[in-house]
């Protein structure tokens, strides 16, 4: 069956040449990553058990949960945690099928505390962290679709869409490396930088502002001497980082709302601040290609948690981003693209009611040129759609 | 000090032009619906609790909370709820202040039952829902932020923005029409119809496909013949009120997903498919606008439950979309239009670090003949800021 | 079958000969008899529905659950609970039968709720009370064994053992005395008097010391002097009530820790310590037979919450409080008689291991003299074994 | 001050003479002991922590929690438990004291995971248990009692009473030898056998029937062959023991609701049933001599977790307990003793409203001969009361 593919061109003034573009992310510690982070986690480990026990992914969709912060009493050289940060894991699983028993809430609470375990490793596991579970059971309706679905294309759980776009545009890219700058390279080296930072860029015509709020550990650190150089040192190499991606202009801050006078600083006990005060939810913080863009199309689907089988809401956000990427990367002439993808109930996934892509050319260039290619990508990428699934439960594509 | 207010030119194809359109609604008792209700009621409930007992809104964000589903088993006639839907209120609340206690735990609690009594009807309180609460105490800080305020504008609590556009496309409209029908003018004549209705409008060129998920009341349906009559009638009668916003064609879908063969549709005994399987967090579905819309863009804030003093997750949303509004109704000439603020953590709210209007004008009009008045529109509601914090806690403006 | 009754002389100091006696009663209001009725009112809520849906009653132990204190601000003329009082529903109950559902956690949830408004009138239950329930699934080996009796007498769920005694004590008369005097000729006119009393008993030779924690409802007491005037009415009141039971003579004080000068009393707003410190859990109250007391066998079962078909903790317990009080009324020469009785897991109810009587007879009375009534009147009681089910399940037998 | 001290001669059947004797012992791993040890593991850390941070043990009450259920499929060879077990933590604990903070919440949730990771050695903490925390704050006033009296002998909590018997009987000493073997000597050679043991002697006449429910660890069995020889084996090695300490006829049954036939058996996959169908409270299984002795008199507050600095409930039952068996050991004569003890709220703890010794003597020995020597014990224990609390707080008395 022919899939119902549309490309047309875009007129619009290029993202970089608008006045005002904001990006954003929440690295992994900060409160709603961390729910996200765990509720893919679940997902991950649910699918690799349904895959072991009963041969195929069963129903799940665990894209719910909370993070409910603790209490912390902060100190340098190294404070407490005084009430621990408490995690709800809702969402709901196949727990029974065909006479096997999945051992579902066991397996997310313990996919929960590894993960936890990971991102915090401040963090005392016996002490400071609930993890509470609440997860229901998968309703017999939709495992019926999954089982009627063996070895074809599974059926969309619902009409919905995702979005994706390429290439990255400056601010996006500086937020991107940094966090990776801050992530592979700073914190192995600097202990003191918690998980929990924000990035926030403004770029204001050709000023750049980046924003960081971060959270520092507080046994790594001595005093508020330490904390301002510390904070010194990390600005300087974060905008040096930043402005390896622009000709622009780059002004870093971290923790502006810093009173140093009073030593009121972003100091913790643990790396986040959901040790005491900001709680977090799943599908609150990054999209599916790690940003928060509001200059960009967004869907307001949570891709975490959801099942890698059938969900659109995963499903098309991933591959609208691999779609875009794939597209810029090998057909020249794209200045910038946006993918939308639209599913119908109960229809193969690779068969959306329309995948359509919207191009905004170099100049010089017509969209025609370019339509054919990008319609084969398209076309390609949705026949493949089940790789998606499998990378995702490899942990091959990150949700967020 | 004069206000950083950006008018300029939008050069971008107009929303109706665009081949695919999305708009989506969720109405009051889908669960993720339920959530935000319960958020912003709790934020009102404090609020005005703060005011009586301190004279000023003290700090709170209850913009978090999970809806956990329970289990049901729906039936023609009259069905039953197997076990309770869970709620969890969490966020934080200024409990003591200045020697005096307000009871939050408590007030939170009552504002949630209430809530979700009013939309809910069919719901057994006593029975059907427990409401659970592990609401945090309010940080020092922010509070003393709030102290040091009164009689001044609030300062920003955090960079954040906020988005809102104007006017309602077709679709749009359409969404927010059909959606006011069903709850103003259908369910108070037909009690079978639930307060979970998911209006999914898809525009694909001038076919515009109008996809509703809407929960059945088990005990106002007395078998599978008087579904299919009622589901029959109520298509007529919303595509009768969506024709009435456009001359493009009309397709109206209810349940898409119904296998009428084997009785297997969407049929619920209180209306809100939370009782049997759906999860709902606060912030993960309407925009403040009420309408989630993926061809423009979004801010992923969620506006209900935050503080309405100096969460500017709440107040740029609800003041973005009032802006483009006013513009809109006032000024000539403007065929979009795109609203953009953007705080900076400390500073006073009505002073915000940018507010940007993006403006796509009516052919022939240019750009610079409408800059003033929009400027003037934008800086008069700057300068009144503070009338979005009494609008909200009055529950004049609506936050989902 | 013969059964297996013993009855035997025993040589003991009378207890009203015993120099030190203790008797207590946690009235309905005390944070552990709150936990002991919500149990027993679950444990008939599904017993009821369990005859009504499935024609008997199948598996449940309803005998955990745990009542955590709230916060309150109790004030002379009405104060209010800041936190509300937490109440966890656990155990286990049979969820699905022979296909048919019961709709166990939502009756729980109910019968649970119900039971609380009805003991305590001035709680707000949309505002101070937060129901919780994690109760687990009925095992299926023990609904076998269920299923397995119909028709049958029930056989025993475990090796266990009731106990009872009669007549009661001087002391033990006044306690129970004096309670009924609280509950149904003081409380109805004089609603200051909260369900929370606490009556402890001491009698020390001849002299008998009545020591009463009563929870005052603030919006009843205008003041300290009130307070004091009402506290001092309500002393008199009781010890005039409670002389009408002996010769001895008898001092009543009243909430002996309070501290009138600097008005720290014990004050509430609901009139239950529940709502502010005390928590409450299932069996650690008052026995079977209303009332905890030191100088008698007791058994540590929690009698309220059990299933009252097969459980020997429960069904022993109360059959062998009417057995022996029984006995006393329809036999003479009886001082005093403790009735044992022990179950063999897995044989009928109906022959326990062993059901043992021990009688001290009047002066010049021998044992053998009775023996054969009280063998009588034990074989005659457990013949008509399945009677105490059905009068729990009506409600006409109190457990606690 | 002259304490209220009070010995009398006891006239009654000693207890090897009556025909009827019951003895019981829940082991460390019953869900009633878990919930025990948990409570009382958290007290002493607590009190620990206080004295390390504020020199003195401030008010607590952890005599509540409660263990709900999970859910396990146990197998021949190693079985999963699919729900975790959840365990509530409740009572109350100062958090904050004169300017210092005590992380109350974070130190009970790791006193509790601590504690069940040592008593359950087969469990997988991060997958098999939920450690939930809702302890409140402790009260004010009673704060303010213990910082009165800081030098001084503390005041006692309540109006309330102790009890403590010696010598243990045979069918007492047969159960805790019995449990002293399988945990000393049996279980570390052979960890099939469970940490949940139920022992339940029966003396009936010179007839002793051991009936013991032992957990077997199903990774540690390979079939029913093996578990069935395995608890032939173990019987025979348990009679052998319990003859040791009788002379009585002694009949010892394992596991007596197995039905070998249909392999259905008291398998476990964690050696507790709490993994799948027992909840457990505080306070419900032994007393604070390790034992349930309906014979004797016993008293029904929980002895774990309760503070030990004034708790009445906690310190007299064990210093009767001590009493007693320090005058049996001491004192010729005493064929069986009783000690009841009785606080006046507010009074020093050293000096009970009565401390209330009943003697039984041997043949021939007349109470006048040995009264001065019991009451010169008694006083002095009395003396030394505060050396039970730090024994508690050393963990050197067990309470369960």
């Amino acid at each position: 069956m022919t899939r119902n593919i549309s490309v047309e061109g875009l007129d619009q003034i290029p993202i970089e040449k608008q006045r005002i573009e904001l990006v954003e992310r929440k690295c992994l510690g900060h409160p709603d990553s961390l729910a996200d982070g765990i509720a893919e986690s679940i997902s991950r480990a649910l699918s690799r058990s349904y895959l072991e026990e009963c041969g195929s992914v069963l129903h799940h969709n665990t894209d719910q949960g909370e993070v409910v912060a603790g209490e912390s009493l902060p100190k340098f050289g190294g404070g407490t945690i005084t009430k621990p940060i408490y995690f709800l894991i809702s969402g709901r699983a196949t727990k029974t099928f065909n006479g096997i028993n999945i051992p579902a809430d066991a397996i997310a609470v313990e996919a929960a505390r590894d993960y936890i375990k990971s991102i915090l490793p401040t963090i005392n596991m016996d002490r400071d962290v609930i993890v509470d579970c609440r997860m229901g059971k998968g309703s017999t309706d939709l495992q019926d679709v999954f089982r009627s679905c063996e070895g074809k294309v599974p059926r969309a759980n619902d009409t919905s869409f995702g979005v994706g776009h390429a290439p990255f545009s400056e601010a996006e890219s500086i937020v991107r490396g940094v966090a990776a700058f801050i992530d592979d390279t700073l914190r192995p080296k600097y202990p003191v930088i918690g998980q929990d930072c924000k990035i926030m860029c403004l770029r204001d015509g050709d000023a750049i502002t980046l924003t960081i709020a971060m959270a520092f550990v507080d046994r790594y650190c001595s005093g508020i001497a330490e904390y301002i150089e510390q904070k010194n040192f990390l600005t300087e190499q974060i905008a040096a980082v930043a402005k390896q991606f622009t000709r622009r202009s780059v002004n870093v801050a971290i923790n502006t709302a810093d009173d140093l006078e009073v030593a009121s600083v972003f100091l913790t006990v643990s790396g986040t601040s959901a040790e005491m005060g900001d709680d977090g939810s799943v599908g609150r913080g990054n999209r599916a290609n790690g940003l928060i863009t509001p200059n960009r199309p967004m869907s307001m689907e949570a891709t975490s948690g959801k099942n890698p089988i059938n969900h659109i809401g995963k499903i098309y956000n991933l591959l609208a981003t691999q779609i875009a990427q794939d597209c810029v990367a090998k057909v020249d002439g794209i200045e910038e693209m946006y993918v939308r993808m639209l599913s119908q109930i109960g229809y193969p996934i690779d068969q959306p009611h329309v995948a359509s892509a919207q191009i905004l050319t170099k100049p010089g260039v017509n969209i025609n040129s370019v339509k054919p290619d990008i319609e084969a990508i398209i076309d390609e990428w949705l026949e493949k759609t089940p790789t998606i699934t499998e990378k995702v439960i490899r942990g091959e594509l990150s949700t967020f």
